[in-house]
């Protein structure tokens, strides 16, 4: 593995859930933007809506970004050229959830460049209806990801990713056979439990139904943890479908009933 | 705006479609591949499938990866759990795009850093039955966009974006203006022209219909440009849906015929 300043920041970088209440000054959240904005694009459909209100952001955070798919700013400019958007919303929404996340990357990184911690909202999408509220967005403009920064107030380890092999595949995508599973799940568990992930998040995702509980901070770790999500979460569309139709976009075959 | 190597690696980067021939070594690959794993994620659901076949990958690459959303990885893992993803595709597919966009950019950034160019592939997602059958995708593995890398033989200047107030909202979405939507597409039209962008690509997007073409290498820039792409292309959600089905997922409503 090579060195190097970029790449050691990148190797260094994890989530940062607590911050100092030092207000980042303009000029570094305008540096942190324009190296977003520089990111490669399709469309450059991502957009920012700043918020600095500690007392409100998550994590008491002195920034939080709603990163958007922003689709309202290019209509404007259509209609400037007599143009108006013909695509369908689905292959926007794949264009554009890369455009905004390309840039929130290099965002993370310059953040991390300059000092500061970060932290992605995923749940930002099933809030939708909710931020397109408070945040006045106009239709066709979809809030990504929430990203919070700030001055790191802990300095958590790096976590661990899958090995290589289970990840980097040339030609063509092998057959991952039982060794290879097992070998990823090793180091992904016993490298979350070596760091006590989740007893210091004192966090279990509960079991639903009939299935008991067999685990503890002693043995529960990543592996079972995304399993309980992938599986006990987010079953149907529905939400997420309501937040697209408030926002004024129109996935396929989209049946939301006026109730949502 | 302040500046560091991370910084200034990102402000500096374009897109490369031109390279040597000089195939990257194993080590700076894994150096690569590495940054872009360490990148933030939210279920690690992006994989690589690597071509180095020069003779073949778009713009005779040295490297062509494409980038994937990867859930048989993870569907391997909660079978050896005793769990079964449960999740709606919809929101598989959000947190799935982000966690391979995310990676992708770190490995474009990392590739920077070690003197290596790269360009995205946005068309990937309308090939996903070809690719899937090229590279032997199992069910759940989705091609989001491909990404070639490898020594520049090329140096393009520095491509534009929107001006900061066109891009960075504080507290609500605003009214944007004519004046600030004008201001947007001078920037970016100018910019594009003042670099002969379009001239030396050689390339209008061809009209349809009845609208007749006032355009030429003089004044067509980036807003026409990408006002046609939006306008003309991808009318309808087929191809994209078929891709997807053929891979595997199920988003809401999709109802394809067999003849896709």
């Amino acid at each position: 593995m090579i060195h190097n300043s970029v790449i050691d920041t990148m190797m260094q970088r994890k989530s940062i859930r607590k911050y100092t209440t030092e207000q980042p000054s303009d000029e570094v959240i305008e540096t942190i933007v324009r190296a977003g904005q520089q990111a490669p694009f399709a469309y450059q459909l991502g957009s920012l809506v700043l918020s600095r209100d500690q007392k409100e952001n998550p994590f008491s955070a002195p920034l939080l970004f709603t990163v958007c798919m922003d689709v309202h700013r290019f209509e404007l400019i259509m209609e400037k050229r007599g143009w108006k958007v013909e695509a369908n919303d689905l292959s926007v929404l794949i264009l554009g959830i890369q455009d905004a996340t390309l840039m929130a990357e290099n965002m993370v990184l310059a953040a991390e460049s300059l000092g500061l911690g970060s932290c992605f909202l995923g749940a930002w999408p099933y809030y939708a209806k909710e931020l397109k509220t408070q945040y006045k967005l106009p239709d066709h403009v979809f809030p990504v990801v929430g990203l919070t920064m700030g001055y790191p107030a802990e300095d958590p380890p790096v976590r661990p990713r899958y090995p290589l092999e289970y990840h980097l595949f040339e030609n063509e995508y092998p057959v991952l056979d039982d060794v290879a599973v097992v070998k990823a799940m090793q180091v992904m568990d016993e490298g979350y439990l070596a760091q006590d992930y989740y007893r210091r998040a004192n966090y279990i995702i509960p079991l639903q139904g009939k299935r008991e509980e067999t685990f503890t901070f002693e043995n529960y770790s990543w592996t079972e943890h995304i399993s309980r999500k992938l599986a006990l979460w987010q079953k149907s569309p529905r939400r997420l479908l309501a937040g697209f139709k408030a926002c004024g976009f129109k996935l396929p075959g989209m049946r939301v009933g006026k109730s949502d």
